[in-house]
């Protein structure tokens, strides 16, 4: 028999392909300079040359070996490079035996829900969230709560995430620097939130496992710092991906960390490998994980989209729009001016500005402009923001204040 | 809560797996060459000069091209490719939309099995099988049901599969050529079990589909013909891989062709992508995806298994030993002169002859050998298989016959 969740999940669109199709179609029709497409979360920046070294490298060599079957938790000379590199960065002690290499993230993440979360338990995200949380945490059978974040700049709140634990919550993901706000949560909110899951875990004999989604974690600018959760609380798994860093996003690389301090983490750490098996997860794409010890560290240049950040923010608040100042990631969350991020979205359309709003992110009320483009987009759609700020009004308000 | 069925998943050693790291400890001991390791289906010919060429080709253009996210069903080009190359030599009319790009043959399996199998259903394996599809199939929430294969030559028993067929059989997975015993199932064959499931269907108003599993389509030998199985039952799922036939095991690539005449086959190719959606299948390896249009027919060097496969065949069996030529594929099934596969196993190891035996295969009292290896290795490893039957008295037998 057909499953009808999986012909559902296969027939729907999701709002951004949704728009990402407009967008193809209507470039098309007008050529591609005349349509901005804020839609995607695809690198615009080419990886670090290395990466293509490394790939011609390991292609002009042993070709059994480049191409062959890994042991399925990957390759140990890989794995050990990674453990020392998180060990030397984070100050944090890690062993290869403690990495599973992935299919990128969002296999890390599934292969970690599978093992940690059991069928009618519950996972907490906070809100706004990736929307492929709640598919993934669906699929292993589990209910995603939604804990909104503070409004004001997108930060975790301790007190409601408190009272949404139950005898049902099972693991929390947090996604930091965060799609689609940019945000990034400070030591002070990490170490909040371990706090009150440690009482919450010892008052009622469960263990709650944060599971730390960090494909932008090398995306941050200026001074931000990214805590590394395990260092706070040590029932922390961790999914990476190099997706971001090196701009190697269809290339499915990533890895879950399971540190030795988490609390059953031999056998967490088994159930994400069985998880693995049970998914079809054979091995991480052989060549991508060969070429990972070579890369470990750089990323693609970053430089872009700090300067794509800053001309879009200080552009969007000069014409009166709001929005906080992203701290991390290339995505940047701005206020629907009337409350309605729908129309919000439509109007922009109208001048082929293609944002996403923010309802498939649980929480409306915005549209989220991924900034991850060629800079000279941003330059070219700048009349075209303004046009959508006058029609809100917005730039008149300015001047009648500056008046 | 942890799931204890993907701990034991991810702590149990498959019995290949076992053997493998044995291998590794006994070769680290007495040197590679004097230990005979035919554990492991892994490609010892090295992939077509072009597969690298394409690679390094690709990592010497547009890197944001090559590495970026491909739409989740596959780059619509590379689609368009491989449903050409099918309707080209398999004489079925094939389209792009019929096709799934995905991580490999295991993660084609997981994403069908997904899509069509509901939990409580049962999946007809044909044994001997590869012992994954029982982790598969358990892991949609199926029951496996194992149906013998003739003991002469392995082929399929139509009326052993119609006797097992009831009113929870969802599908049936066919695997040809075939793991462990290199059996290629006859165009009879395949028509009689087209034939019994269409009457069964028919007659109860089921659909059961055929899920052919077909990673080793390309390796056959001397005449021997792969049959295409959707143009002889409508509703087939066909999952390949071009692991084995491009040597490329590792690299995770394959697709799920959903033939347009299957029943449902919308519902089923949306269903298959939603799986693929909810298992953190994001695409498969874009620049894998890639090499796929230059690299369509082209095998790696294939007659180095033939010459394998003629040079173990005629040696054991001139030894004694009994066993069905195989026809396709790279493994040997060898029949345990006592009728007892581990004692088989064990006493090959005394010899450094490292086989698998068949009990995870559901079909005791033979052992898989792998000749996926160098033809020097099997060379090397004739005294020692002569030892082997001579402990078995099976030498000796044949000695006494000529006498």
């Amino acid at each position: 028999m057909l499953s009808n969740r999986y012909i559902r999940l296969g027939t729907e669109r999701s709002a951004i392909r949704e728009l990402f199709e407009y967008g193809v179609r209507r470039k098309a029709e007008l050529g591609a300079d005349r349509v901005f497409d804020f839609s995607l979360g695809n690198p615009s920046v080419p990886c670090p040359e290395i990466v293509n070294e490394e790939i011609k490298r390991l292609a002009s060599t042993d070709p059994i070996a480049s191409h062959g079957y890994t042991s399925a938790p990957g390759d140990p000379v890989v794995r050990d490079a990674i453990a020392r590199f998180i060990t030397r960065t984070q100050g944090f002690p890690a062993r290869a035996e403690e990495l599973y290499l992935t299919c990128g993230c969002a296999a890390a993440l599934v292969a970690t829900l599978s093992a940690v979360v059991s069928p009618g338990e519950e996972v907490i995200v906070l809100a706004p969230y990736f929307p492929e949380y709640r598919v993934f945490v669906e699929g292993v059978g589990a209910t995603l709560r939604e804990v909104k974040c503070k409004g004001e700049d997108f930060s975790p709140d301790p007190e409601a995430i408190k009272a949404t634990l139950n005898e049902k919550t099972a693991a929390i993901i947090i996604n930091s620097p965060n799609n689609p706000t940019g945000a990034v949560y400070s030591e002070e909110d990490i170490r909040a939130i371990a706090e009150l899951l440690n009482t919450f875990c010892r008052e009622n004999g469960r263990t709650v496992y944060i599971i730390s989604d960090e494909p932008y974690r090398e995306l941050v600018y200026d001074d931000a710092r990214v805590p590394f959760i395990p260092s706070y609380y040590s029932d922390t798994i961790v999914c990476y991906s190099f997706s971001k860093s090196l701009s190697l996003p269809g290339e499915r690389i990533g890895y879950v960390f399971v540190p030795h301090c988490a609390r059953e983490a031999d056998s967490v750490y088994a159930a994400v490998a069985g998880a693995g098996r049970s998914l079809g997860y054979v091995c991480a794409p052989s060549l991508m994980q060969k070429i990972i010890p070579a890369c470990l560290g750089l990323t693609a240049d970053i430089s872009v989209y700090n300067q794509n950040r800053l001309a879009l923010y200080d552009g969007l608040t000069k014409m009166g729009f709001v929005a906080c100042k992203p701290k991390g990631a290339f995505y940047l969350f701005l206020r629907a001016p009337s409350g309605d991020a729908v129309e919000l979205c439509e109007r922009a359309k109208k001048y082929e500005l293609l944002l996403v709003p923010s309802e498939s992110f649980g929480y409306p009320g915005y549209a989220r402009i991924s900034y991850c483009v060629r800079p000279e987009q941003i330059e070219a759609a700048m009349p075209a923001f303004r046009k959508l700020a006058e029609e809100y009004g917005l730039i008149k308000e300015i001047e009648d204040e500056q008046a």
